[in-house]
Formats: structure tokens, sequence, C-alpha cells
């Protein structure tokens, strides 16, 4: 396995790379890896014949006031994991090798970037599509990787490529969970022991959400009434809870087709966000395995 | 030659061409070729195994009020010179091929994209920026051609690829004019032939600031003030004259440097600009011929 840090020699190797014919799959990470990105490592060793894992915490996406100084390192563990998963490559530039000049070029996707986080990080996803054009050029990958867990960020990239003609195809992996449930995230190690006992609350109120819609709930306002009152009996504080139309985010009074159930929950200094995408159109005879495979395809779909 | 329509079947021919260790020269046009054009299709077929020519009259770089309905157009001409030219590939989108859905995702380069042409045209170089960012990703070039007529254009697409990363060689190519001195362009076709007479004053308005600071003149003011004098002297209505730093477009009072002195100026329907960069540093013994060759060079040094 290499590690590579600069971008001239990423860019041979994936030129040589692409030469020699090789279909290069990148998983795009900020490091601390957890199962989550590792399932998305091994979809790609599956589906490729260079894996590329980049590591960069993007500063680019966080605001002033965000947690990019405390963001959880460890290179030593990313790499024994990135062996263990018969990477290719690491690609790990630091900061000064992304962003060596005053940076004046942003890529900006309109409409669905207004909506769940973007409504508290209004500056978030321009980073987030920045970086990963950025790196889309340096790795130049035939597919990309990304978890289910940042659903709204996989639309934005999945827009992104649709408009600017990316030659990518982007691949949406469904969100890893620990045994109670609970997302996993580098950010969950900065809950304390009795946040993180509370922290599946997020899960639980989205398992919620999706029993009442079985039995046949329709108004969003119900659901999201009934998550909160789930919530609010945790230390957890709501940034919020969205019931939306799952392919373009737009707001829902009634449910119908593919609905996203989305929340952000602050334990602590942990901002956690979870969601669940359901297909309401779905015969009630589908077994539960059926209904999954459905759901966790949706990407492939939009 | 090959004449390619949709997006599609040029990433096929791009990729097919890349596996085969061709080099792909892209000179991005709207149509309605011209010798600065064929200018750069000789300079790319000069440097590359494959030439691909894009004609493409790019909707989102022209405001409402605009002359996108009256951009002049002949297909066959442009095919004809093309094929004279040996290029390899006309690749000649329709406008739901370029733009196929509601389009959300924007480039945008930030500061030097306020100046010059900015000013008058805030949503201009966001329509460029974005639409050659497409035609990379769908033409794959190793290298790409641009005419230093439109010299904002060009550092604002250098700029884009060094903060995206994106591996493609920037040439930028000298001004080709009539013989008259009057930078060829497409609009000239608008011109009445009274204005065709009196538009030769935006190169000899330079060739008189070249002149002068030639003779020692350092005021920036007093530059735009002899050639403001000459214009005014025809029906032309200037938009703007401006002395500017050629590397990052600050302004300049007192010049020094690598200096651009640029202006757009209207002629009935005909908004025409054109520019000269001047190296101040130059020693005054120096040939003009090599003066010339030296300031020609600069957008390989920005």
């Amino acid at each position: 396995m290499k590690v590579i840090k600069t971008v001239a020699e990423m860019q041979q190797y994936a030129n040589e790379a692409r030469l020699a014919g090789k279909k290069i799959g990148l998983v795009p990470t900020m490091g601390y890896l957890h199962e989550g990105h590792m399932s998305l490592v091994d979809k790609a060793r599956f589906e490729n014949s260079v894996v590329v894992v980049s590591i960069f915490v993007n500063p680019t996406q966080f605001a002033p006031n965000e947690d990019l100084a405390a963001y959880p390192k460890d290179f030593e563990a990313d790499r024994k994991k990135c062996q263990e998963a018969s990477v290719d490559v690491i690609f790990y530039p630091d900061e000064k090798e992304m962003y060596p000049n005053i940076h004046l070029t942003w890529v900006d996707v309109d409409v669905i970037t207004k909506k769940l986080c973007g409504k508290t990080r209004p500056t978030h996803f321009r980073g987030v599509a920045t970086v990963v054009a950025k790196l889309f050029n340096i790795i130049k990958p035939n597919k990309a990787y990304f978890g289910q867990k940042d659903y709204q960020q996989s639309l934005v990239i999945i827009k992104m490529v649709k408009d600017l003609n990316f030659d990518v195809k982007i691949v949406t992996c469904p969100i890893v969970r620990e045994k109670d449930g609970l997302a996993m995230s580098s950010r969950n190690k900065y809950l304390s022991s009795d946040e993180r006992k509370e922290a599946v609350v997020l899960y639980q109120s989205l398992e919620r959400a999706k029993w009442i819609i079985t039995e046949g709930e329709k108004r969003a306002a119900t659901i999201k009434f009934e998550m909160k009152q789930m919530i609010q009996k945790t230390s957890g504080e709501i940034e919020y809870i969205e019931v939306l139309n799952a392919k373009n985010l737009d707001n829902l009074d009634i449910i119908k087709g593919k609905v996203l159930v989305a929340l952000a929950v602050k334990f602590g200094k942990a901002r956690l966000i979870d969601n669940i995408v359901i297909d309401t159109d779905m015969s009630e005879t589908q077994s539960v395995s059926e209904y999954v495979k459905k759901h966790r395809g949706i990407f492939n779909e939009l």
C-alpha cells in the first residue's frame, strides 16, 4: 500500500493506472475510520482494480464555530485498517497541498443545499462539493463511494456529478450501525458515556417513524411530533427533524413515494445526524429484506 | 473528422483516446469561427495527437438582455474550416444535451470575476467557468486553448484549473487582428460598415497607451484619459477602460510590473473588447519582437 501526499504524484499514479486500463474506486473520508467507512472500502475493493482512500479533514466545509480543530485523528490506526482491507493507495495531503494559494473557486449546488444541515451550516456543502470536485480531478476515479448517513451530502454530490458531467459513478452504501442502532460516526467519540447511551434515541425515533408509517400514518407533522416526543425525554437538543421527498428534498405535508426522515440532534459537543428512506408505495406484503434492499437502492435511481 | 453531438459518445471517444495514450487538445468555442479561433486550432494541432473543437453557444453565460438569440451561427462554414485544419472531432451538442435537467451546480471564481466585464456582466464568468468545467469533464483534454482577446476569461479559467486541480494545461494564444488592427471577433458581424471603420479605435487607443508607457508615463489615470479622448471622437460608447495588474487584476494608480490595459466599447449592437499586456519592467533597449514574445507568454507564468 502506498501513502501519497502530493497532488502531482497522485495525478501521475491515477494517469498511469488509467492508461493501464485499471478501474479506480475512491472512498473519500476525513479519516478516523470506522466500520461505516470500511464497508465503503470493501464495496470499492469488490468493484475496482485500484482502491484509493483519501484522508483529508477539509477545512472549507467547517464554519469558524465548528469542530475543525477538535476533529479526531489517528493516522496510524487508519493506515492499519486500510492495509488490512487491501487498499492500494491512501491519499493523505496536508492543507497546504490542497489549498496552496488564495482559494477563489467554489462549486455550489443550489436548492438542495438549503435544507436540513444546510440551514445551520450554510457554507458546509459548498466546501464539500468543492473538495470532492478537487478529489475527482486528482484521483480520477471511475466510481466513488459515499455513506447514506450523510444522505444530503450524497444527493449534493450526485447532482454535482450530473450537472458538471463528471465521468464518475456515485455509489451510496447503507448506514452501518452499532449493536444498539446508533449510526457509526467519527463524531461519536465526542460523546460521554451517558450521552452515548442516550444517543441511540436518533435511531429509535427513526424506527418509530418507520413503524407508524407502516401502520398507515400519512401526516408529516404527526410523524415529526412522535419523534420529537421521544427525543425530548433525553438531554439531546434537536436541531431539526424533517420528513421530505427523498429525491429532491421538497417539503411534504402528506407523505407519498420515497420519503426521507432525517434528524440532527446535539448531545454535548457531538452533533449527530441520522436518517431513513422509506418507500411508502411499497406493498405491505413485502418482506423486510426486500424492503431494505429496495430502499437502499434508491440512490442508484436518483 | 467526426461530429459528436452527445455527452456519452464524446466521453467514450475521450476515454478510448486516453487509453490509447493519445494527447487530447481542446479548443472550446461558440462557433462562427474566424482566424482567431483557427490560430488556436493550429496550435492545438501542432501539440496534440487528437484535436477537439467544441461548438456550443452557452446560454448560461448570457444575461437575459444580451445577444444570445442573435449570436451568429454557421455550422457548415465552421465544419469546413475544421476539416481543412485537420480537426479530429467537432463536439456539437445542443442545449438540451448540455443542460438536460434543472441545472443547480455553478462553478464560481471570486474576486477576479468582479472586475472589467464582470461589472456589467455579473453572471457571465460563472456561466463560462461552469460550461468549461463541463467541457473538461466531457472531453478530458490534456491541453485547452484560449485566446488572449478574452484575457479576463483566460485568467478565470487558469484560476479555476488551479483551485479545482483540473489536470489540464491552459494555453493562451495571442490576439489575431484584421489588417487595420481590429481584434477578430464573431461579434464584429454586428458592425455596420461605418461602425466597422470606427471600431479600429479600440486597437489604436491600445497602441497609443503602449506608446506613452514606453515613453515613460506611469500614471494609470493619464493613460486612461488619453485613450478616452481618442474613443470619444467616434460614435463608440465606452463601457470601461482599465489599467490593472495583469496577474490579479488589482487596481493600479502608478503602473509597474506586468500591466493589463483593457477596454470595452459599444458600437451599435456590437459590444467589443480588446486588451494589451505590457511588461513595464522591460528594458527599453529590447527589440519589439522580444517584447511581444515576452508579454505574449505571460499566461504560462500565471
